[in-house]
Formats: C-alpha cells, sequence, structure tokens
C-alpha cells in the first residue's frame, strides 16, 4: 500500500465521522485533503449537510470547488468538529503542530472545536514529544532577545528559514523552532512558553484531540484519548 | 503649575537617572517626550554617551533629532534601563498599559531591560488596578470567539474603535478592553490570559517596574518597588 493510499483510507475513515447538521472544522495537508475529497462526495451522494471552517485558503479552495458550504471561524458560533492532521502524538494524546508554520490558525480553531480528530500515518506516532521540532509563532520586534533567552534556556532555537530568508506565517510573524530531542514535561513547558513576551503561540497542542485515527497497512486504527478537561480550560475564577 | 509643568518635570527627573554608557528604552507619550528632551540636553551639554532603544517612530524621530544615538531592541545585546508612562499603577507596584495600544511593543523592551521607571502623573495611582480598562492584544482570525470566550468569563471584553473602525496595533492586530472596574487577583488573570489562544499579549505589567516617579505640584516623588523575581522569570527548568 502506498503512502498516499494510507492517507486516502484515514481521510476516508475520519470523513464518516461528520454528521448532518453540523459544523466541521477543516485542517490542512495531504491527509486532511483526502478526508475533504471523501466530505465531497458525501454531500453530494448522501445530501450531508455541513458547514465547513477550513484552516488555510487552500483547504478553502477545495472545499468550496465540492461544494461545501464554508464559513470562518468568526461567522460560526460554534465548530461541532475539527478534523486536522498532526506532526507528532504521543502515548498520551499531546501533540505538536506546525510544521506546515500554521499551527496558530490551527489552535484557534482546535481550541474552539467541541470535539477534535487527527488523522495520521504511523510515522507521527511517538512515545515521547520532541524528536519533531517544537515550532513557536514569535512577534519579529524583538524575536533577537527570544531567541537568546530560549538559547540560555538549553531550548535549542532556530529562526525557520526557507531559501535563505525567515519563513513568514499569515499573521507576518517568524516561525522558530526549538530542536529539543525530548519534551519530558509538555505542561512545564507549554506554561513557560504562555508566559514569555513575544511568542504568539507554541506548537504544543494539549488535552485537546479526542480521537486519532493512525493509518496502517491492515486499516486505520481509531484511538481514543481519555476524557479530560481541556488545556484551555486553564479558568480564570469558575 | 500646569499639566505639562507637572510632566516635564518628571520627565527631567527621570533623565537623571540614565548613566554614561549604558542602554536606554525609550518609551512612547507625552511625559515620556519631556524625558526624551532632557536627556537630549544632557547629550549635548555632559557629551553624555548613551544608546537609544525606541518603542515608536514617535520616539526613534524625536530621539535622533536630539542627536541622541538610536538602535533596535533586536540590535543590542542588553537594555540597562527603560523609562516610559503607565495607564494605571497599583500600591503594589503592578500596572496597565496600552491605553496607547502599544503594549506589546513596550512590553518586549521592559521584559527586556534590567531596570524599569515609569514616570506617571498623580491620577495614574490606584489602590487597585481595574478602573483603567485592560487592553488585549489580539490575533484577528477568531477574535469574535475570543470575545464570546472573554464575555462567556463575565470579563466584559469590547473591542477598541476609532471612527466606527476597529483599531489596529502596529502588528496588525485588534485591541479588546477589558472593562473590569477593579481587578482582585492580578496574577490570576494574567496566567488565564496567557493561556488563551489568540491573544497576543494583555497590557497587565507585574513585577516589571523598580521604580515610579510621580509628579506633584510639590515635585516629584519617587517611589522604589521591592525587589523580587520577575514574571518573566517563571522559570522552565532552573
Amino acid at each position: 500500500m502506498t503512502q498516499d493510499e494510507l492517507k486516502k483510507m484515514v481521510g476516508e475513515k475520519a470523513a464518516t465521522y461528520v454528521e448532518d447538521g453540523t459544523v466541521v472544522g477543516l485542517g490542512t495537508g495531504s491527509t486532511v485533503k483526502f478526508m475533504v475529497d471523501a466530505l465531497g462526495a458525501r454531500v453530494k451522494n448522501e445530501g450531508l449537510k455541513i458547514v465547513g471552517v477550513p484552516t488555510s485558503d487552500r483547504t478553502a479552495a477545495q472545499a468550496r470547488s465540492l461544494g461545501i458550504t464554508i464559513k470562518t471561524v468568526d461567522e460560526v458560533d460554534h465548530i461541532d468538529l475539527t478534523i486536522d492532521g498532526a506532526d507528532q502524538i504521543d502515548k498520551d494524546f499531546q501533540g505538536i503542530k506546525g510544521g506546515g508554520a500554521a499551527h496558530l490558525f490551527e489552535k484557534i480553531v482546535a481550541t474552539n472545536s467541541k470535539r477534535n480528530i487527527w488523522i495520521v500515518d504511523e510515522s507521527k506516532m511517538a512515545d515521547q514529544l520532541g524528536s519533531f521540532p517544537l515550532p513557536l509563532e514569535v512577534i519579529p520586534y524583538g524575536s533577537e532577545q527570544v531567541l537568546r533567552r530560549l538559547e540560555a534556556k538549553g531550548l535549542q532555537p532556530a529562526f525557520r528559514e526557507k531559501d535563505g530568508k525567515r519563513v513568514l506565517t499569515d499573521s507576518k510573524n517568524y516561525v522558530i523552532d526549538l530542536h529539543l530531542g525530548h519534551i519530558d514535561d509538555p505542561f512545564g513547558l507549554a506554561e513557560f512558553l504562555n508566559g514569555q513576551v513575544g511568542i504568539v503561540e507554541h506548537g504544543l497542542f494539549l488535552n485537546l484531540v479526542n480521537t486519532v485515527i493512525v493509518g496502517y497497512p491492515e486499516g486505520p486504527k481509531v484511538l481514543n484519548a481519555p476524557e479530560r478537561p481541556t488545556y484551555q480550560a486553564l479558568r480564570y475564577k469558575d
């Protein structure tokens, strides 16, 4: 089975989780593309009625071309389910995203979704996070100081570059990748990064995913995370 | 004594704190303007050698016109002292900034400074923070959801508008002001806001200021904050 056939398989499996009359967050990436294709087929063949909330222009264009109604995250009052990819997932269902420099928008959609499904191939599953570099979206103003501070902490930061130029996100910010090798305490690291001025958002997606669908040659495997409070629910007075 | 005479007095007082051969963060605002004028006079009359790190184009232009050497926050390896204004300061030397929609850049400079001095008039001093609305810089994508979440928390949010249009910061983000009346737990609120996806930075400046100079008709009053770890120093593994 080719890599594309594996991706198609999990994409199609994920599309079966979408219920009629719901608002669906649509991630970005090659596996998600197959899922959106499958959703488009359900809209056409079953008369499935959904509203899609895309996380990128690319996904928006694809969904629109398939006849899926599109709204932005600011035009809906909630999102029932978001289906997206992930760059690394550990045994506790914690994840890293941002390999495509889009983790800010993806996290905004994910945290505003009642449920999240990630669709990945086997290579993304790991015992521990960190062998995939952790992306940070960083305000350009003062970013050299942020890099220095992260360096002083031993967090192995490097600006992400392409063709010799710093990569810019959709919000015109830089990306710094932390080449950590392993992350022993994802929640501690997230809290530290949340408190750093100049870091807009990090790529740790903690307590966010509900279901992971992994592609194996013998078929898609569905893994359900335990029920738990979302990290977002760090509460202020309640 | 007029308001301007009071501002001039504290601005000039603050300028005496700047030592030869140091890197000085230069805030923004009408009181800071008098301080920069006084610094320019010291450069001219005393041969004071400093490098200024401005937080706005306006301050940069003024400093340059006075012969003060200017570098950006990313061109210096440290800042010795930053002098800026503040919108509200409580009895514990905690502050709110962002009335000018520039708290992100101001906080980046402040957190990268060894010491911070705030220069204010008496009206900025309060027993408790919160009667001045707390500014948040917010990513436009998903900002309606952020507003709704803050509303659900009872945090009285409102987009800041000017001439019927949403105010944009220098980073092209929106500002949401929290009309709280009083903030009982600034650190708890800061932690909550730090954890919210889509909020780039809030206007709570906690454990950041070392010295406050307040203008009174009878003369400037210098208030020194107790020595304490900076909030920035939320540590990761050390």
